[in-house]
């Protein structure tokens, strides 16, 4: 059997020692998984990040992978602990949203609960579920598992709230869905959706309350050191972006303001 | 022989080099050998910190496992560099507090300083102790080599003053030992300290100056959204919390500040 | 085959997908790579401090060992992505100067062009070269692959401009190439450049506008607590400090300031 991967995505920081504990609970249960951080610095609490970076994420990783996403502010609550099976993957967290986006896009097989105690630590704390079922249920998959032991198959997984995109005559409206550590605004318009609009080399945007008409790149080189550009970015998303600078602070926006394109 | 894990507690941070060249010098030594990070962010030179930190993450690391922790303010002085066996564990650091929480939390056996020349790099920096003693230290054994091997037996280990709990007629006082990321404050008040006190659902006490009374919750969310709570943590120790907030900067405390409960 | 390592030195953060993209790409190509992570906490666009970085870390590694740079303003631009072969390991990234430090420090055998479709993904970004060109040529690489594969070869490197050392009279003029977490600061003057200047036991020196003269210790704790001195650090450079203080914020200097020594 080759070696599992089993990933990390939470907003535990990288200063406590909770990280470490999930990963000493899954090294004691599957001694030859490895562990790979996605990130450990989602915004608390942010579930919408998590489910963003975790769906950004885990195409890239091999068939058979088990992605760990603990985003988790209803812990202790009756919010369900779920294993979710698609073609490629397993993931596993609270039923709150955290794993639907990458879930969804890859095609969900089974949604199961998490609810077998053989497959937890011993003593379950009211705060760390992380530690306590979703470290020890990724490791014991890893070991081979089948995901209908874990408890009993769920029709339904919660889904958050996706960032919608309006039509109207002359305008397509999405919102700011990330911003990355350089400042790069992404968005969740897609490629398609400039095609759309007939956009080729200009994009007319309206980003939060600031008209903007700007060069659709293929390198942030092509404008100037403190320009700013459009550019299809490395998800497929348009994104705002200033070479060699920070577009969210110059343009002062933030995850959820809105952004239209206008038919060129 | 099974594959070993060495953990890596210290205060150098992220941004540098120097983590990376401990791993560098235990993969050189001990190809093997799986590396896991506790943290890395621990307050420049805070040895309680790091005791603290150490003492919340190894128990649940496999037996056999390695604890190296540098947070190491007198490198380059006499202070002794020590290797501590116990029943389940070896930790390597310097002598100075920072492995005294959790050694003797499981029972010290046996203490020894490192002092093997053939243990450690040809050339030993002053500032760097972490890599050129530790580092090798924790891989020549993950190897094989013998504690008593390191150097002389020593019998006692410099501790930091614990944190003490003062008990008066109706209050028992005492301190925050730990502040987490989400603004938890982390008391050395223990479950069992909470009974004495006949606490049951309610929790009286003053944080610093602000006296509160607490619901003693079993999850967060038994309180609303930015409401305070108490609550036993996931290490067993009464935390005060707020529900998707941040207690240590609403209530202005840091750690070492004075935390008395209330017979109820 | 033993297992090869492959480290990463990046300016992407750990906040962001990013890094765990390359390492989800790397182990789909070569699962039993270790990948160790240098630091992905770069200045964004500091190839110079990405360079220092690289450089200080990497003669500690095992030979065999590959390490992959990525701090890139230029990605999407005709920059070269290359391939750098010394006697004990390879370097690869963008022709920008990051490589050329640690390269010609261990003498470089061969500069191959990275331009072999068969060693990148199907599709590739104008944005993430780090994931979708290095990542999978470093895995490649790490299968055997063999170097002059991936590309022409290449005569001469990018070389940065490196902090030159200005000799006059009396006083040998360098400047600061990094500043650590710590607030150290670290300058380009080694130990030979002291004896040069007569230095023993004490040093003279203008750090930017501010004379001083330093205690030259061989460990922190010669001087006080908060009180200045000098020391030859870890790598073998002068480097300012304060005993449990940050000499950085305190003497209001940052990487590129002039460091002036005086001969004793």
């Amino acid at each position: 059997m080759p070696t599992k991967i089993i990933t990390l995505t939470t907003d535990f920081g990288l200063k406590d020692p909770y990280v470490a504990e999930m990963k000493a609970v899954i090294l004691s249960i599957s001694p030859k998984t490895k562990i790979v951080d996605i990130t450990h610095k989602i915004e608390k609490f942010n579930i919408r990040m998590g489910a963003y970076t975790l769906a950004a994420a885990y195409p890239y990783f091999p068939k058979g992978t088990i992605h760990v996403a603990v985003i988790d502010p209803g812990v202790g609550t009756k919010r369900k602990a779920i294993l979710v099976q698609t073609k490629n993957a397993h993931f596993i967290g609270p039923d709150n949203g955290v794993l639907a986006l990458a879930g969804k896009s890859q095609g969900i097989e089974h949604i199961y609960g998490i609810e077998n105690l053989n497959f937890m630590l011993p003593k379950i704390s009211y705060t760390f579920h992380g530690r306590d079922i979703f470290a020890p249920a990724a490791a014991y998959l890893a070991n081979g598992a089948s995901p209908s032991e874990f408890g009993p198959e769920i029709p339904e997984i919660v889904t958050p709230k996706h960032a919608k995109i309006t039509k109207r005559r002359h305008t397509l409206t999405g919102e700011i869905i990330h911003i990355d550590g350089f400042g790069n605004i992404i968005t969740n318009l897609r490629e398609k959706d400039c095609e759309l609009m007939g956009i080729k080399k200009t994009v007319k945007l309206k980003l939060k309350d600031t008209r903007l008409k700007l060069k659709l790149c293929k390198a942030y080189s092509e404008v100037k050191a403190r320009q700013p550009l459009a550019i299809i970015g490395s998800h497929n998303f348009l994104e705002i972006s200033i070479n060699q600078g920070d577009a969210a602070e110059n343009f002062q926006t933030r995850v959820g303001d809105k952004v239209t394109l206008y038919y060129i």
